[in-house]
């Protein structure tokens, strides 16, 4: 890109309720002329942006708006999924896009060992006796030496691997291209081997973006292969998983349970039979947000904005057609 | 001791109740002649008896049939504390004690890293608002970068603070001796000490034995010296802790928070205010108590008894007067 000098930035943020307005947006109004609006009014706020900041990253507004993106040059996710933006007018434009690749990582990590480690120890049936003032001792389980399959190779997923192999575990991922030996999922299989993958994992831990290769890949079938005792954490995108399969496996037996963060329909209806699943964990799509995590996101976004407005390689352009940050992509 | 080629031994159960009746008891019976006895009829079981083990992990029972122990050598605790055998009067006797050094060691590694992930992460939290259906995204805590003081230098103090340090924490050991590095521990504080550790703490992880020394270490005094923000998880001895000043430091905020695995009596009373506490999570004594755990300590006395009969050393001999088995003691 060659340096526009000037830019309007069209942030768009949520009606009401998570993730709120952005704070810390001095630094952004000092750089460039700042217009806020809701999926309801971002049609009247796109004409003359040449920059969009996704700060809802459930929205999927742009792809209505699109014919008044008449300026637009720049989108930014505040998230490391980008499939709520990545329309197909989107991906068949010239419009660059990047998201929050790095935010996440950490936290995202802690909170999938937090998920297993609570799943092997039940600590929700802890938390529900405590509730009855019932003490009632039980055996649990070893994480350490257990199996952990890891779906997704990007700084998540290998975060994740890294975490999980720090307390025992021993990992594999599975991704796009397979790999004998990784430095952070021990190796890594094939999408066509998930089968295999599957049946060897006591955790199988969801961290790839929504593509067309990822949406449903935990369907029944892929349940069936799993073992009765394993259990299923997704800390990616709910349409990785169909959800209707997923209570028929659990409401059966036939996989051990689940810790999921994230849903088919955010947030989880009321009538979804998962709320009141004694071994599932329903978590309300928090895995990565610690706190501070809306000032990181901003503060991202604005060394971007700096780089943009100097002419500068912006970090973590996402390669449109694969629907994330190509591996080793600054 | 010389070998006693036969030996008479007297299992100490409890009535009902956890941990029940030992399991895979055959092998002992092959070897011994064994006795089995309750509290109530302990006095009735020790006469001639040479080995006393004491599966009953809880059970003060040989301080009051003491004098009927006319044969005894040996008491083996199914057990790494020992405070409930160690009787005056069995201390100041000729009597062998050792324990079951070893076999907790890594379950209560990973059950402390759940206790404080899910602190970190307000697990209980989430439960909570599961059973009422509520989806409410809250931001949680980092738990890398965060700074554990663990007191207890054996080994599973050591193989607590290893299992912190893996998933990035900064962890400080308190201990009777200090030390400037320590593999496990980074370094050791002396117990005269203990309030400059519990100022820097962000998680105090309690692993000790029950000493006279360590005997109610965090009182009011020592929860006053806690950053507010800071959590306790007792995983050792419930008396290492004054439970009235935690309940009271806990009810005025004056620390964050507590995951409390043992208690100054168990079944903790239904009466307990810490049964209702939001930032307390009461687990009923069973942090090292993984799948199998009962015949691992049938296994680990059965090899004892079987040196005990050729005259070769025990494992894990206590040194009486500390109450724990030496370091370096094998």
């Amino acid at each position: 890109m060659t340096s526009p000098r000037s830019a309007t930035v069209v942030i768009l943020h949520p009606q009401s309720g998570d993730p709120g307005k952005p704070p810390d947006t001095g630094g952004l109004e000092d750089l460039a002329d700042v217009r806020y609006a809701t999926g309801n009014d971002l049609v009247s706020a796109l004409p003359g942006a040449d920059v969009l900041f996704v700060w809802d990253f459930r929205s999927h507004a742009l792809a209505t708006a699109w014919p008044a993106a008449d300026a637009l040059r720049w989108v930014h996710a505040a998230s490391a999924g980008v499939n709520h933006v990545l329309s197909p007018e989107v991906v068949s434009s010239e419009v660059v896009v990047t998201n929050s690749r790095g935010i996440f990582d950490e936290p995202m990590a802690e909170y999938v060992l937090t998920l297993a480690l609570a799943l092997a120890k039940d600590l929700p049936g802890t938390v529900r006796l405590q509730r009855d003032r019932r003490w009632r001792h039980r055996e649990s389980e070893r994480l350490g030496g257990r199996h952990a399959l890891v779906a997704g190779t990007g700084p998540i997923g290998r975060a994740i691997g890294r975490k999980l192999a720090a307390v025992g575990m021993t990992v594999t991922g599975i991704g796009r291209r397979a790999r004998e030996t990784d430095p952070d999922l021990g190796s890594v299989l094939p999408m066509d081997r998930l089968a295999d993958g599957l049946a060897e994992a006591d955790y199988v831990v969801l961290a790839a973006p929504l593509t067309e290769q990822t949406r449903g890949m935990i369907d029944t079938a892929a349940l069936s292969v799993m073992k009765p005792t394993a259990r299923l954490i997704n800390v990616g995108r709910g349409p990785l998983v169909v959800q209707d399969d997923l209570v028929e496996a659990l409401a059966a037996a036939r996989i051990a349970g689940a810790a999921l963060d994230v849903f088919a329909a955010e947030p989880l209806p009321e009538s979804s039979p998962l709320w009141t699943m004694e071994n599932v964990i329903v978590s309300p799509h928090m895995s990565g947000d610690v706190v501070g995590w809306r000032s990181e996101l901003v503060a991202l976004f604005q060394d971007n904005l700096t780089r943009y407005l100097d002419g500068r390689p912006l970090r973590n352009v996402v390669d449109k057609q694969r629907g994330y940050v190509r591996e080793g992509a600054s």
